[in-house]
This record gives C-alpha cells, structure tokens and sequence, in this order.
C-alpha cells in the first residue's frame, strides 16, 4: 500500500502541474476544477512539489518493506521513472515538440517518457515487492512497456472520440492546439488496430505466469477498451 | 557527495519554484535571470520538478554510500526536511502569513521550517554518512537547529542591509510587501543581538566533538557574518 500511494502521489503531483496555466492551462480534472483555480497557482505548484517528495517519504519508511535494499530500489525505480529520463523529461519533450515538427519516431520516445516510464516503474516496483527474479523482473518490464503504450494511444483516440463530460476533462485539445499525436499521424482506424496489436504485445509478455497474472491482462485490455 | 548534491539539487529545485511569477516572482537570483526569464515558465516548473526527483535518484544509487540502511536513512532525511513538514510546508505557512498577522512564535515556526529544516536534513545527512551515534546525532541537530536560526535571521537582516547587487538578488523587499520578519518585529539591533546568541548556541552544542567540528563552527559563524 505504501509503494502504491508513492505511485499515486508522483501522479497527482503530475497532474497539478501539468494543469497549470504556464503548462497545459486546464480548468477541470476528474470533473472537478483543478487546484491552481480552486485555490491559486502557489498552492498548486507547492501542493505538486510536496506530493511529490512525500511519495519518496512513503518509500523510505519501514511500513514500506521490512528490507531496507528493497526500499532503495522502489526509491531508484520511482525516481528513474518520474524524473529527467522518465516522466518530467517527456514533457519537457512535448513542450518541444509542440513548437516544431515531431516523426513518429520522436512522438513514441516522448509517449514512453511521459507516461510509459511512470507505468514501467509501477509494474516494476511490484514486481520487486512480489520478489521477482530477474527473468521475471524482466518480463513483467516487457509488459509494462507495451501497456504503457496501449494507455497513451488510448488516450489519444479518447483525445478525438470522447466526450469532454465522459473524461472529467477537456478533450479535443489535442487537434485544438495543432498537437502532434500518433492518431493525428496515421488516422483513427489505423491507430486502433496498432492499439489492438500492443495489447496483445503485453499480454503475451505474461505468458509464463499463468493465471496470477490475470489482473495485469485485464488491465492493459481496460486500458484499451475505456471510454474515459 | 552524491549526498551533498542532493541536497544542492533540492534547494536549487526551490529556488527555481520560489522564484516564479505566482510565487515570489524574482527576475534575478545569483546576479543572473531567473530560469524562468532565461527560458519560460514551464521549463522552470519542470526543471525545478527534475532536479527534486534526480536528488532522490542520487541517494538511491550504490555510489552514494554501499550499505542499503545508510542511503534510505538519507532519502527519508532529505524527504522530512524538504516535504510538507519542512521546506515546502514552511513555504506554504510563509504565503499565507503574508495574508494575515504572524505573531514571532508563528514566524519562528515557519522559518524552522522554510529554512531550518534543510539545514538540519543536509547536517543529519552529513552525521548519518559519518556513521554518527544517537548521542552525536542529538548533538548535531542541536547545531543544525540553531545554525539555521542564524542562517535566516541574517538573510532577514541582509534583506534590510545589504544592497540587491552585493545579494546577487532583489533586497528590501520583505519590508515592501508587508511580510512579517523578526527584523520587522523586533527591530535592527535587538536582532543582531539575538544573532550573536543563536550562533553560540550552534558553537556550544559541538562542544564534545573538539577540533573536528571547527568546519561546523566557521559555518555557523559565517552565516551570521556574511554580506551577501
């Protein structure tokens, strides 16, 4: 539970910030007003930066792990996964990218910075409490990649499907602001089948762990079949 | 120092938040502009986002320090100190005293932890790497609250001293903004005053450590005597 709230802290934090007026400039999220227009940007920015160090005090404490090496590995894995190599990265990439021209090379990089590294460390650091051993360490990474990527595509085909109501949150903002997503590159249609492809990718990475694994299939199969 | 530059990296992470327009909005610090102004409000949030996460990273990693107890310690350190208990609890307390009336104990509160709670983690770190006993530990952050003490109450008096180009950032502009200081309080020289007395009691909680604490005294000192 300590690791999972970890996990949840770094992404609302995300959240916070990405919401602010200097970053993506929303006003709703989960169909409430963000936090810098319920309260002002000060406490936004403050209440990101404590959320985000409380995640590392939640990993740090005993009632984490009994095993202190296991503790500092969570730490490694999270800091890996949200910083300048994972997460915090790719959105500096896609502030970038926003200005000039991205392929579809770069579009994947940042995807699987942005989102896909947070979810990578979040399989990760359960397969390391769960005392995974590097073959299924491993495996497990391979998942977490291909449902990291299934997430985000998802995400994008909401970004032009749903209803701004369905996701508690703009949408349309892509196409809006001339963003570049693989969905705007190779069209709807193609993109959902490419989006059936890596399901399948994640779950034949869990081939090895029978049914125990039952729970991540159906999730990257959730991640794909959402409405919002 | 890897340890020593987490902790640079924490305060650097501060300044750059600090320094943005819905906080203290500085265009100058260290006689540079601010990143912000160099670049843009977005990557100074996200810069500011990157080197708190890479501060965790550093201490997670092997070469920080071999044994697994020692790096959590320094990472749950470095999280009480820079967290909503400390740093960024102290920051919040900070604005909203702007609001409305700070009584002394109020502003003493709040500077132990806006600036005092870093200073004590980053000496308690320093302690813990040198394989202190609880005895020297106690000892140490005795020193590292009262060092911290001096450390503000100086840059209060500087703030009423010194000029912005000695400082390397704007000065005189706690009085403007009405922001409630001890140098506002109890006036300039009661507060040198009580600067000289909080800086021995820095020196005398070293007492048992001898000559290997002569760094620690000067630091001490040094904060109390610095011009800028």
């Amino acid at each position: 539970m300590p690791a999972g709230l970890a996990v949840e802290a770094v992404h609302c934090y995300s959240l916070l910030h990405d919401d602010l007026p200097a970053m993506d400039d929303d006003d709703l999220r989960r169909g409430q007003p963000t936090v810098h227009v319920a309260f002002d940007e000060a406490t936004a920015i403050l209440a990101g930066d404590a959320l985000l160090t409380h995640a590392f005090a939640l990993l740090a404490d005993e009632t984490c792990h009994p095993d202190p090496t296991v503790r500092i590995r969570l730490v490694a894995e999270l800091a890996a996964g949200s910083g300048v190599g994972g997460m915090v990265g790719g959105q500096m990439r896609d502030i970038e990218g926003e200005k000039g021209g991205f392929s579809n090379g770069d579009i994947e990089v940042m995807q699987a910075m942005k989102t896909g590294a947070l979810i990578r460390a979040s399989v990760r650091m359960g397969a390391i409490l769960g005392g995974a051993d590097p073959r299924a360490l491993s495996a497990m990474t391979a998942y977490a990649q291909a449902a990291g990527r299934a997430f985000q595509l998802a995400d994008d085909i909401l970004d032009v499907t749903a209803t701004s109501e369905a996701m508690g949150k703009a949408t349309g903002k892509d196409a809006g602001k001339g963003k570049q997503t693989l969905v705007a590159q190779m069209g709807l249609e193609a993109a959902r089948r490419e989006l059936d492809t890596i399901v399948n990718d994640a779950v034949m990475a869990l081939r090895t762990f029978g049914p125990r694994a039952d729970g991540l299939r159906a999730t990257a199969r959730y991640f794909a079949s959402r409405n919002s």
